[in-house]
């Protein structure tokens, strides 16, 4: 399936079922969502969501098939919300193929992102009890809430380190908490453990959207696959700014953007004052405080199988940082 | 509730219920959700698929307490709907008031759509059967579609009879006969009532929104709370217009918007040709022949204040022809 599984004992055999599945929800007669959606999920996706929604299904006593499905419930809604954001953030680039909007148009973006979630939520009418139906309804909602506040941050110089970590977790680590959750109870994991891998799903992700958006003042176009600064230039204010806005004694970072909106300034000049003033060596320590977390919270889960696949996810996802 | 039920006995009230439980479902601690959404609600929304739905659940033995919350997951998704047909269309007003995008900008409105299906799908897990929640699922899936066609179909002159018939299946008649297969088939109605009701709301809603394409080129501005010529500025080709062109045979209209696309033409002029070739009348004839199949499957339910509440509002509806 794709290489990130590989040393991930039956995951990527599993995940080739689950992409199969996908495809077939996705199906439909019409062209333009015939001809487009399935673009739309090659790209360098990894499937990160089912991926973890299968290791933590692992955990529990009943290993039905409805597991397939449901992972592939997961990864349409993140890429039903992957489109709708990037309609909103007006991104070009998505898993280093043109984004939707760009492709079809803003405006079928936002019916193609539409299909897509009544495909999620058939696909968890179908397969889910009502509970786990009624907890990825309100996911959603916190979601779309979380996303929100985003928007209305955006140029904003003011952003508070509390203030993005609670966008984060809206953007990514509801997403992984929700995976762990609906993997380990529809399989009938007992209840603290699934409780403790809801909790791995929320430091997975809340590290892994922190590397992401270190990412974006630091990594080469070819391994992220979009243009650098994106999120800067779009007037998202992440981490590794606001961590730099703090050490800024010298007062230079904030006269560039401290104008509470900075649509105009020079965005190369920000990124290279953002690194110069140690924003992303602490964001680094957010990010493996959130690991350590997570490692921590593995250690206490029943030995086996699935235990040590957590664990290398962890660590796997911490190597981006490299 | 609003006057369009009043002479509905028992409707109004439950119309009432209902628009407490839409209050509540869509409170958020957000601020833009909590601020934004209940004006959003107001208007001159006639609740129309809700009273559809209570009316058709009055064919089913059990008169549960979950139709109340059912009626209020359809008007969420269809509010969901309307506004990213907004921001798809472009359109200012809704309801008489500025739509969502005028108000809190396109990327919000998408946002704020999905926080409303998410609304809508945590009440169907909470009410429903799993298989009317597939249901919903399946009808949300095939408007997303036909919406898609009707976005590519935007500024086509060579537009079919059927092609549009097809486009407002899932605008408008899709959602009318979900709403009376949810409110029967939950209440139990036998299952040959309910395939009836399911009828009736499609031919109900292929009508309606036949009308309301007409009002598009004959409506005061007063009357239909949004700017006259409203679809066709937008380049939506509608019924009245689809059929004058047939009737053209001076070529006029043909040369305006026969150019395949017609953006830059003079849409007063092509409103006027739209008007003296007849293609208003002709429209009222397909609106007349639904409404009159409409009539003849609500003759065939069993009789009772169901019936005659379905009756009477067939011919409400149909008098906003006159």
């Amino acid at each position: 399936m794709t290489e990130f599984w590989n040393d991930f004992p039956g995951i990527n055999e599993a995940l080739g079922r689950v992409q199969e599945l996908i495809d077939r929800a996705i199906q439909s007669n019409n062209r333009i969502i015939a001809e487009g959606l399935g673009s739309l999920f090659g790209g360098d996706g990894k499937l990160l969501r089912p991926g973890l929604l299968l290791i933590a299904s692992s955990f529990g006593k009943d290993q039905e098939e409805k597991r397939f499905p449901l992972a592939a419930a997961l990864e349409i809604l993140h890429t039903a919300t992957l489109i709708h954001d990037d309609v909103i953030d007006n991104s070009p680039l998505r898993r280093g193929l043109p984004a939707a909007h760009e492709k079809y148009g803003q405006k079928d973006a936002v019916l193609i992102g539409d299909f897509l979630l009544s495909r999620c939520f058939l696909l968890t009418a179908q397969y889910t009890s009502p509970e786990n139906a009624e907890y990825l309804a309100r996911s959603i909602s916190a979601l779309c809430s979380m996303e929100l506040e985003q928007d209305a941050d955006r140029f904003r110089s003011s952003v508070s380190v509390r203030g993005y970590l609670r966008k984060i977790t809206g953007k990514t680590a509801l997403l992984f908490s929700l995976a762990c959750h609906v993997g380990a109870s529809e399989a009938k994991a007992p209840p603290p453990v699934t409780t403790t891998l809801r909790r791995i799903g929320y430091n997975l992700g809340m590290a892994f959207q922190i590397i992401d958006d270190i990412l974006d003042y630091t990594g080469e176009e070819d391994t992220i696959r979009k243009p650098r600064g994106n999120d800067v230039k779009a007037g998202l204010v992440t981490l590794p700014l606001i961590l730099a806005l703090r050490r800024d004694t010298q007062g230079e970072l904030t006269a560039l953007v401290g104008q509470d909106t900075f649509p105009h300034s020079d965005f190369n000049r920000i990124i290279r004052l953002t690194l110069e003033l140690g924003g992303i060596e602490e964001s680094y320590r957010y990010s493996q405080g959130y690991t350590r977390r997570a490692l921590g919270e593995i250690e206490s889960l029943p030995p086996g199988k699935g235990r040590t696949m957590m664990e290398k996810l962890t660590h796997k996802l911490l190597e981006r940082t490299a």
